[in-house]
């Protein structure tokens, strides 16, 4: 069955998204609309199709996907009129600021029958992929600890991801990726506790920054991290098992994993440092460890449209669900008010 | 003036002890004492002195130094026994297990006149002193957070170390290290919070590993961590500035420091990932950063005791401050409390 698709906001992520959809059979771009006219002559010069108005591009009845790309404070607002117009909507993540604006988009999809999903693209990612298929396939033994963390040094872009009215800031922007992965290693496990502190290193309006301890029921504890004024990176990944670490230390590589072997050392000789002796941070002998790489799980972005076109064809359940896109919004909140109280907030009992 | 020291305690620290006072001049070693048969026949075979006794040794008016290098739970008897036999004394680390002991000691010590200090000897790792000395030097900037890790795999010595009547455990051990280097970059700053997890991965009596999160009245965040069953380490240090990043990967290695320049890069061209875009993540090009490395700071472990000696001398102030091992203890404290509660503890307002 073919599917039609119209673009409201036409910035850098629909252009991605533009692209993407070339290379998906049944799937094809009808037009944009923008509200700025640089965006607007920008579409033209590439010979996209330019509604007269937001109007008439959801009273164009070919279109039955609307996909919103625009800054995330008008995420709701469009999108409802979109459903209310008939349409399925597609939202760029976050797919809103807070969990009653959320709310009133899951009831406008329940009330209009259309679906309503958001686009958790880095779910495809394949260094997120790589470290749950590993986690899942026993390479660390039991898992206590995961890590991850996205460091950049370019602060936070100079456009509406600096203001706070417009939903900026880094827990919104990349936090919600980076959290929706980590609730998805243990699903069905609760998260207890949230301990978060934000940061304001370039940016004073919106986090340009934040770390989150969240301690789950199964004793997982995840450490999740973006910071945007590191000039030197931490790894992207950092796992601990009772049998063994995994590191993926930049997207694209691939993940290192070294575990102990039954080997008895023998007496540790301990290592001298300037100061001081220690024997429990001596390097292990080669021949008790045994180190390898798995290689990046591969995935297809396009398999996120390709399920939207499914789901709407009755064929396929929808991989991105609301109660775990409302799970994570949670979250981002509990995330706000742990580091405006600096407290630990209880987030599942 | 001479000085002779006599050790309580001959195990690995106390061996390490005896080596490096080969060195100093003016101190010498009377001898030992070891509740142990085996560990006194060793100091005989080395052509140490041992005593008929602990009573022995506090009764041998030569002696005019004690050092208490046994396991930590008797720390407090001995070094109070010490000072009334009218000896000065250096406690190995962590001084005692709790605030009210270490105020029992540190009475006695104002009850007898006699000096009680503890060997905090990594105040001296190079490691340390390069951040210290870097961050002072404003190589960063304005510092916003300080990360410091020791990572092994080997779990807990097998020890009373493993034991938690002896006081066992990361964070007396390791802990009181990273904990007391911490609280020495910024003096007379308040520690508002204190947010810690402990890890039992291959021991259930004590914590074989921990996590702290330090809130600082000026806005500095430090993340304090050891573990014991890493196979892959992070960095040593990590330290993030307005200006700049510093890295130092492992013991006995300079510093990496990452600083911006005031260079335009214009527009940012975005990296492409396998499910997405960032803009935010993208590389820095290479002109519009300054990448230097810094020498590790040299220090010399045996001014330690030249300061203890020139205390009793009158020629010094002491390096070693008892209210600084004291406040490293209520943080230990507050670390214990906050795991257990999993709440965030407020240090000192």
């Amino acid at each position: 069955m073919k599917h039609t698709l119209a673009m409201v906001g036409f910035g850098g992520m629909a252009g991605w998204h533009y692209e993407l959809i070339q290379s998906i059979d049944d799937l094809t771009v009808a037009g944009i609309w923008d509200i700025k006219e640089s965006r607007r002559e920008y579409a033209k010069s590439k010979g996209i199709h330019v509604y007269e108005s937001r109007e008439d591009l959801l009273a164009d009845e070919s279109v039955d996907i609307v996909l919103i790309a625009t800054p995330n404070d008008v995420h709701k607002e469009i999108a409802i009129a979109a459903m209310e117009a008939g349409k399925n909507v597609v939202s760029e993540k976050p797919v809103t600021l807070c969990s009653a604006d959320l709310k009133e988009m899951i009831d406008a999809s329940e009330r209009t029958g259309k679906f309503f999903t958001v686009h958790q693209n880095r779910r495809w990612d394949g260094d997120f992929l790589t470290v749950k298929e590993n986690i899942e396939a026993g390479k660390f033994g039991e898992v206590f600890k995961i890590e991850s963390r996205v460091h950049g040094s370019r602060g936070i872009p100079g456009d509406w991801r600096g203001e706070k009215e417009h939903g900026g800031g880094m827990v919104l922007d990349w936090g919600v990726h980076l959290l929706d992965q980590a609730l998805l290693f243990y699903p069905g496990v609760k998260l207890n506790t949230v301990y978060a502190t934000l940061d304001n290193v370039t940016n004073q309006l919106v986090d340009d920054g934040f770390m989150a301890i969240l301690g789950f029921e199964n004793g997982v504890t995840m450490h999740i991290e973006v910071g945007t004024s590191n000039f030197i990176s931490l790894p992207r990944w950092y796992v601990l098992g009772q049998d063994g670490t995994g590191i993926i230390r930049d997207w694209g590589n691939d993940i290192e994993i070294v575990r102990a072997l039954g080997v008895d050392e023998g007496d540790v000789v301990p290592i001298k440092t300037a100061a001081g002796l220690t024997k429990t941070m001596a390097p292990r002998r080669d021949d008790s460890i045994h180190k390898e790489q798995m290689p990046e799980v591969k995935s297809d972005i396009r398999d996120f449209y390709k399920n939207v076109m499914a789901v709407l064809e009755g064929k396929a359940e929808r991989i991105i669900k609301l109660e775990e896109v409302a799970r994570v919004m949670r979250l981002m909140e509990a995330i706000f008010e742990s580091a405006a109280t600096k407290k630990v907030i209880e987030f599942e009992k």
